[in-house]
């Protein structure tokens, strides 16, 4: 399901012929609901019906996972009012996605869900070489491949990943999970580095995200030229706010709003 | 002082000059800090020229008032560190600002500072027909004048006013001031509607915030064209999420970026 912005059917098309042509002898079946395609303005369709989307699988047992098909925006507009209606089906699921759909990973962490994960959705497939984000994201779901994750994944303990400008948006809500002795992974996309700083300066300024274990930064790809520039890089930024909040600074993550992003589950190293 | 972007020493040249031709039997003295008129990267100067500026000013008993000078951003990343530093001459004296400098309004609310006061500041003579909204800071400034205020302060309980996007930076943080039983007011420039919408969720999804007693929605300009177009205007917004947030919806407010911007005045009404 798409909990922001629609897809178009041709985006499902094409992920399911890459599916088959990886899985040619048991191709997984990947359903996309139809509430994926529909329109109602920015949205794809509006907050009822994408509640309802999520829990049409999120609640049936007969889907082994639900692969957010796309972010943009629109999670938070209906994130607090399901997840209350999840039922045990629910928690026997794999989710996957990044960008906006981390707002709804955010609260399932929270409410204790524990196969959640950060990585490439069904729309990074019209990137340019966007079919091995795709195909990443279902040697992860189908087979649990190791070499999709992100490296330092199963090193340093309970992981997480968002980007940062959602997570900045999750501080303060009851989405905000408990991320205490996890390492915290952040990624950008086209964000002035101003809002970058700015957004970096309240989740570090944030007392029970002071207890992360440390920060990975990802990429911050597309980031419009400042005026004034800003002069520090994402990097020196992130080590600035991590020196002012006292969370160790752990180095780079290769995650990013690309097609090498690599998948991040939620929680303790999966055991693959 | 400018807490984040800095001023051309013409704009100081012109607000003294105005000031003058006011008050021509008492010109109130009106003093530039050099910091103003400094560069450093995207500031005012670094953050602790900008740091040190607030307190020359705010713990200076010879000093009746603190008029922020302009916005832009950087309030955030020095706020945290001169509260503790307030000396009983900082409680005495008046605070004026708005946009950026609603972080710092924020966290000397929060640390209880009595007279602060969202409203003109100096960089606002250089708008079309600016020169009122500068005149009007000084009258509340000088006279606590009556016709200063924004028409609704001092029938509805203790208010308070911020940028939108600059309270939703606030929530969850250590700056975050107690505002149950305020009006709230809130208003916006040039941000695209999905984030206005995407900070009211959050604001009105922190459980603080649901104390308010309303809020009233100021002028939200130059807002940027959306595509796909958002649909909703930003009372929609607004009414949405007081909606779903169960915080009462009271109308609009007289605040805006712009030169009609009234002065609000934090707490309780004034006894002007």
């Amino acid at each position: 399901m798409a909990p922001g912005t629609r897809i178009d059917a041709g985006i499902a098309d094409e992920v399911k012929h890459l599916a088959s042509r990886l899985y040619p002898e048991a191709p997984p079946e990947i359903a996309f609901h139809p509430q994926c395609f529909l329109t109602s303005g920015h949205f794809a369709g509006d907050d009822a019906a994408r509640a309802a989307a999520f829990l049409d699988i999120a609640n049936d047992p007969g889907f082994d996972a639900l692969w957010f098909a796309r972010g943009g925006y629109g999670s938070c507009r209906f994130a607090e009012d399901v997840l209350p209606r999840l039922t045990p089906a629910a928690r026997d699921k794999a989710y996957l996605g990044y960008s906006d759909a981390g707002t709804l990973l955010a609260g399932l962490y929270k409410a204790g869900l524990p196969r959640l994960a950060h990585g490439p959705m069904p729309i990074d497939i019209q990137r340019s070489g966007g079919a091995a984000a795709v195909e990443r994201a279902l040697a992860y779901l189908i087979d649990g491949a190791a070499e999709a994750l992100e490296p330092s994944v199963g090193s340093e303990g309970p992981a997480v990943a968002f980007n940062i400008i959602i997570l900045g948006h999750v501080i303060g809500t009851a989405l905000q999970p408990d991320l205490a002795g996890h390492v915290l992974m952040l990624e950008e996309v086209s964000e002035y580095m101003y809002r970058i700083d700015r957004d970096l300066c309240q989740i570090t300024g944030n007392p029970e995200i002071r207890r992360a274990a440390g920060i990975r930064l990802g990429r911050c790809s597309d980031i419009p030229a400042n005026d004034p520039d800003f002069v520090l890089t994402e990097e020196e930024v992130v080590r600035h706010w991590c020196g002012v909040s006292g969370i160790p600074y752990l180095g780079r993550a290769d995650i990013g709003h690309d097609a090498d992003n690599k998948v991040v589950p939620f929680g303790p190293p999966p055991t693959v």
